[in-house]
């Protein structure tokens, strides 16, 4: 069984030397690989370049990208040589379109217009005391996953910040449905900290609760080989 | 003589999840760092998580920062005890204020409503195709060097892009004396990779030329040690 894990954050590009990078230190998805290589299964690490990686080992193969465009074209590739995608990455919902000064878009007829503009600097420059920064929705490759392998066994990830549970819950379930997921682990950044990652593991079947990231990867772990 | 390091680049946060990243390896403030450490001078390192950080050394002190916020904060209490500071961390020039849907901004009767309004949730969400987030300019910390200790000796640093030498040299040179800085070291992006980072070390006296990191750390280290 070939297992492909995603880690780390991605990054996308407002010019050649800024970027609006998703934190996620890709800890979770080392530790992820490690339990599946130990056990002796063949593991794909698509990865960030800051992120943390699992030692070299002979059946992990790693893939760096920056991108959800980088994101979605190594996917669309490895996905049907997988049989498993836990899709631990922290992916960007909307990358930059066109940053202007202040002025010209409070004095602009119709902002419309800027959605087609691109930044011709390689380092976008203002004088002004204010810009703005339009941004276009990336695609949401989750939900694109099963239509590159439609028998791929899918496990997502959800991250809200600060919920009452039945919220991530039910976020977490509607997540399962609609990217016909077989597991969705839902967290919450204010639980995760000083070595502690509560998380709940949602499947059609159950909720189970782990409490550190080695907890979630080996019930994750236990999940993908009991049903395999 | 204590020698005061910056190196990495800082994050500005949209929210809980999110962040503008300004990129900086933090390799060249390494190699600076080490060049003083070795020649026995005391130096504080002020840089970021993700920058490479040097060894760990009984004269090195290493503070780590994450925006410009707090870079202030820092600087302003460091300057007063060094005698050199050594500007090279990627600072961001603008950091968030405010994330919008599109058709909230585009419905608004006047924009400048957006700049007195800050993001209630710890992780902003939209379903729109859209999202406009206004910025708001940051201090200019090199400039404030002076106020915080007149007599620090100050090496900034300019960092452009595909621009012509002669624009280089001419930016550096309005820094130079915009800042009373004794050098300013010149660079443009598409001059660094594979090994090579030619930079221009701008002062009142002349203008070198070095060609890696390492030269870059050493002639600095020669200037800074001949005339101090």
């Amino acid at each position: 069984m070939n297992i492909l894990i995603t880690s780390g954050g991605t990054s996308e590009k407002i010019d050649q030397v800024r970027s609006i990078t998703n934190h996620s230190t890709g800890q979770l998805g080392k530790i992820i690989s490690e339990q599946f290589l130990e056990a002796g299964f063949s593991v794909t690490l698509v990865t960030t370049p800051t992120a943390v990686q699992p030692k070299a080992h002979p059946r992990l193969t790693k893939v760096i990208i920056k991108d959800v465009a980088e994101l979605q074209t190594v996917l669309e590739k490895e996905t049907p040589t997988h049989q498993v995608l836990i899709h631990a990455m922290a992916v960007s919902d909307y990358s930059p379109v066109y940053m202007s000064g202040f002025q010209a878009v409070k004095e602009a007829a119709n902002l419309e217009q800027f959605l087609q503009q691109t930044n011709q600097e390689p380092k976008i420059s203002s004088e002004e005391d204010y810009q703005i920064l339009f941004l276009k929705k990336n695609p949401k490759l989750i939900s694109l996953v099963k239509t590159w392998n439609p028998d791929i066994r899918l496990i997502g990830f959800k991250l809200l910040v600060n919920v009452p549970q039945d919220q991530l819950l039910s976020v977490a379930r509607a997540s399962l449905e609609k990217n016909q997921a077989e597991m969705i682990v839902a967290n919450d950044l204010s639980e995760i900290q000083d070595g502690k990652h509560r998380a709940y593991l949602v499947s059609d079947q159950d909720v189970q609760l782990a409490e550190t990231k080695s907890d979630i990867a080996q019930k994750i772990y236990h999940h993908i080989t009991n049903k395999g």
